[in-house]
């Protein structure tokens, strides 16, 4: 990371502070995120989706540091140790990411480890970095006493979503998720160290909310990007079921880790080599063996593996209610019979399962709260003239069922 | 494919027309770019320079299908079978790209293979799809008498260059390269199946040459990417040396078989499975051995993986004439006495050659001719105002030697 | 207009087709919108908001443009007589406008004169034009039996609002405004002769809607924006009232007549003499009166002209209720004590009113439909995973109330 | 101005320090400008190209802004009250611009009278804030000791054209134009007080230079605007004869004073009211005559009026060489003839003169410096690998020649 300045084609030029931030990002544990998508399968729906954590993770630092510079301009007074804090606990927040997340911790890890695993790498460059990461650490878990600190790195107008909103946006040209992120952190204030939002900007909150909203239904949840993750789940736990009955799979010595062992959370802590394992697995990885299992003798495995690779997804349909037992029972002779499959089988190619968006919190703790000019702090929700906030609180859920296209 | 449009962040939505173009796009040598990136190692310089040769084939059809719509509305007739024939031509004119192409032509394949194999892979396609590629082959080798579908797809105005300047710009945030192609399809003309530009489109045709130069020296040939690709070059160029020795090497088997053998271009029309061995290589192949290669024995291959992967690039060095022996030998003896280095291994640790960069080239064959108001046709280097063209003309080189940031 | 291109900031070029369409955009009664800007007073909160109804008219000519290529692509045959009319029929369908239009239509022409005036002057056109604009008529009165093509001039999705939200978005500078007019028209279908949007750009018309309901939140209905509007209408009242009572005041020969005269749309129709001086009448008009009539001996006339030219602009509060009748009276007496007012020159210095938004008129006359994948037609509030759309046919009213800054 | 954020579509929000700088922007001096074109009549070519100087200056305020942080980011100590009168300065930089300032200095005012009325504006502001604006006007007229803040207001490199031509390029559309400012700015350092961009920055300043001539050649220069900028300077002389002769025009008090009387800098200096006179004119003055013109009994006047009016502009030839006196006199004798016109005549209906274009101006008191990562200082046009710099400094000068169109 010699160059100071890091360009992007979202926010324009960031400057990278020297010091430490400079050197985390230089990093082994940063530099991997260079490996790992921010939207893993999405660029099967929108081909430009390709950026990577990496650097989402340098964006929403930038937001961050304008965050506070237009806190601090506002009278609200912030110390040098302070803003670094932020800056680092923003940069390292989903350091704890592996390859496409959501599936692998659908398959070979546990729920949600990449939150325990931040933690535990954050604490673990604590100690290489002496202590320098201390109050980084107390900001990110919400230990720190002003509260504005972790709002900014996670609440629902965190710097996180602010950065990545308009970069999954603009990689995946959906321009209904188009947000005014600078408008929004101009909008920012700070009273009582709780992070406000002016009354002028309620519109650009509104508009914010919904954007998100629209790109949970257009991108996040895309029934094809659903269907395609879900593809990869079952490949994963076809790969791994094959692996713990002794076949041989290529697979790189991390991966094949991995697939023949089921690691916990503790065990991360107490084997340094796991910990070394997971830090060395990315999106390489894993698309490196689908390549080689389309020859797989599991017919299974190369079938679902093949499919991926030639994009010939799943067929995938989405239901307001829950479908039926009876209709599912029927579609599960179908995919049984046409494929000649066993019950034991039947999952890796019949998928099922929910999806849900809420595009805002309104309970007192997730609230988003307006500074109105006469000096009360109201809810959001509550704020007149906004009929559709309201209702964007409201969760929709919707099922879906996927099988292979080639079954009538 | 069953979407037929895609979401474009660079030109919006791209319609897809329905047929054998739609066909070509699902088929598994096109699916394939999706896992090629278009800029290689530039990543690690513009973090955002993921897009791949998929979204750039797709990009450029796009633009031939507008560059066809506004010459035939200027009244240059164009038959449907035409058309159809220039789509095909630009979508596959890349199709014979492998992962990295450069550093793969200078290490395991032969020279500039990509446009021989781009041209095989068309013919078999015309093959699978009964023949109906024909025109679009003409078209390609230039064969076809209506000479200006060609230069769409091959000029110093095709619609390739036209695409990729643009995207490059758009991934990488380089604005000083953004170009208007919109604008300058627009200004298109053809008078006697000959290409031209509109008069009035002069400075939006320097516009262009200018920022195609400047992309040259900001991206194409930036000393860190040069750099880094040298170091790949040199790892893959490891890593056969190796395998030639008997030595074991992580590999999928595809990118075993061309470290192990040396395939020439007739050993592809010979032997169909070392073409397939060439259509399952992709960039997830090189980046899974490089990480597990990290561990090998051999220092000089552990050791470049470690760098590219952890980004401790080379320092590089960038001169306007040629070094002095003397200089070269005395870092040659730096590096060789830092690392206790064989003189047959010094090649792996010292890099070093010539970038060159042309903005225009006003030979005959490849100018770019504007069209008068007169009627006149002139190059567009004899155009009077243009000071700059004339200079574009002049071939810019300079050397450079690079070797690792540890070497005093 | 011999340029057959236009360079538009929002649009890119625009192609100007040779013949009636450009001869009408070179006729006087098109040239004058030139000199009448889009948003009148809306530069008084947003500087940018300097565009006129000519380059608003033309863009507006273009996205007709793509809507019917578009529409006709997907298979509804129009002939080139409808595609004339169509883009002749939305080039002059605000041709009646004057300046300020409503704020003169609240002063000294009658309440929705624009409108008769536009069919009026479209009528004188065709007299010009040998009959040649009748089915442009047509369409325009929704009196053609195709019925989509008055839709795409005059609906809830029509191409006037698809270019005026995006231009006016565009040059106040609004970000929460944009929207992506090409991907509405790229959904855009016609079945049985009725416009509608395909399912799947369900989502592109909520954000549209979204769009809509916060420029008129943020722009149209912007506080200052609709008091600097009152303002100007009590000028134009008060010079009106002096002219009638025989006072000489500084004008333009044009605007002279209608501060003497009362005209009513009969008129017009009457005295050719009355119709070329609204013909002649554009922003300067009324500008240079108002700069002049700063030194006018009636120091009410004077006062407001010199606060407008001086941006020192009223004081306006904004009510979710209709504010008290005892609360009005008391302002009322602050107004007439500070500047020792009669109770006839009170609403000079003392505006009030109503200001309405309705973002979706969901009647069966006016709602917009959506084609469903199977066939289905439904109104877009009627489909489900929109809980925001719903709310938007909500009709906001506020009451505001405004005098100027120096009252205590 | 109570809000203290203006809403740029140029740079997104811009913030308005309180005090002094939002003072003038309130004072009338300055809201005048809100009524003063930035381009004039670019207009009639660019029909977008309406922002006013008035949104210009607060543009060029912004970057100020931004280049003083940056400045004093990299090192360069800034006090408060430099910074202040740095802003100041840029603000009022063209405080003395009158309508269509070209045009008028060629018929009723003085060369370049708009650079003396500048100073002559700040001075009175001066004594209006209490001698707060004394280090603003020194840095305006050069006289403070460190030259950078100057060379910020006023040079090659100065925020003034950083912002003119990014929004000229904004306004008008013509994308070859656009340059990133922000990222020169970036580029900025300050070393012994004199103003230098950084190594890196090199391509940004060559693209900007080229974008810079682009814009000359395309709007500044534009045969159209300069024709029609010559029918306006023969319109106010043909009316000033008439004036002069004793006829009546229709005029603002004011405008009527700049045609009858003969009015020279130092009679602003003496008589208070000519200044006055002067600060009541902007374009709604001579627009608002010209339209009453066109009626007028003198008929070179009421043609040349109705002209502009209706958009029939001359036809405009350009040329290399100057052209011959032959003909010259032939075309002379066409148009003489056509209109019946005395040799007194011929000037008002046939014009002539020279456009003239550099791009880079090298000598010593102007060039931009450049420092080398050694430590060097050199001027752009010694830097190696920019061919086409050097190139940018020729001075590229064209005759036109123009007359009505009726003129066979």
């Amino acid at each position: 990371m010699k160059n100071k300045i890091i360009n992007d084609p979202v926010h324009g030029f960031i400057q990278i502070p020297d010091g430490i931030i400079a050197e985390l990002i230089a990093h082994p544990y940063f530099q991997r995120l260079r490996r790992i998508k921010q939207l893993g399968l999405t660029e099967f729906v929108y081909p430009g989706a390709l950026h990577t954590r990496f650097h989402h993770a340098i964006g929403a630092m930038h937001l961050m540091h304008t965050a506070l510079d237009t806190i601090a301009q506002k009278g609200t007074p912030i110390t040098k140790q302070e803003k670094e804090a932020a800056l680092i606990a923003i940069l390292l927040h989903d350091i704890g990411h592996g390859p496409f997340s959501h599936a692998l911790e659908n398959s070979i890890l546990e729920n949600s480890m990449h939150e325990k695993l931040s933690l535990l790498l954050m604490q673990k460059l604590d100690d290489s970095f002496d202590g320098k990461l201390k109050l980084a650490i107390q900001i990110f878990e919400n230990r720190y006493e002003r509260k504005f600190f972790h709002q900014l790195v996670s609440s629902q107008l965190d710097t996180d979503r602010l950065d990545y909103l308009q970069r999954d946006c603009f990689f995946t040209g959906v321009s209904e998720g188009t947000i005014g992120g600078e408008r929004i952190i101009k909008m920012l204030k700070v009273v009582d160290d709780q992070l406000l939002v002016e009354e002028k900007g309620v519109y650009s909150i509104e508009h914010f909310l919904n954007a998100r909203r629209m790109m949970y239904w257009q991108v996040y949840l895309h029934k094809t990007t659903v269907s395609t993750e879900h593809m990869l789940i079952a490949i994963v736990k076809r790969a791994r079921l094959l692996a713990q009955q002794g076949n041989t799979l290529f697979a790189t010595p991390s991966f094949a880790l991995f697939l023949e062992k089921s690691i916990r959370f503790q065990d991360f802590i107490k084997q340094e080599t796991y910990l070394q394992a997971f830090l060395d697995l990315d999106d390489y990885d894993i698309w490196a063996s689908i390549k080689v299992w389309q020859q797989h003798e599991d017919r299974i495995l190369a079938m679902l593996c093949k499919m991926v690779l030639e994009r010939k997804l799943f067929r995938t349909f989405i239901y307001k209610e829950k479908p039926q037992d009876t209709e599912i029972h029927k579609i599960t002779e179908n995919v049984k019979k046409h494929y000649q499959l066993t019950d034991k089988e039947i999952p890796f190619l019949l998928h099922q399962g929910i999806i849900s968006n809420a595009a805002y919190q309104k309970s007192p703790q997730q609230q988003i709260l307006i500074y109105k000019k006469n000096g009360d702090i109201v809810n959001i929700a509550q704020t007149s003239d906004l009929p559709t906030v309201h209702n964007l609180g409201i969760i929709v859920k919707k099922y879906f069922l996927s099988y292979p296209r080639e079954v009538s």
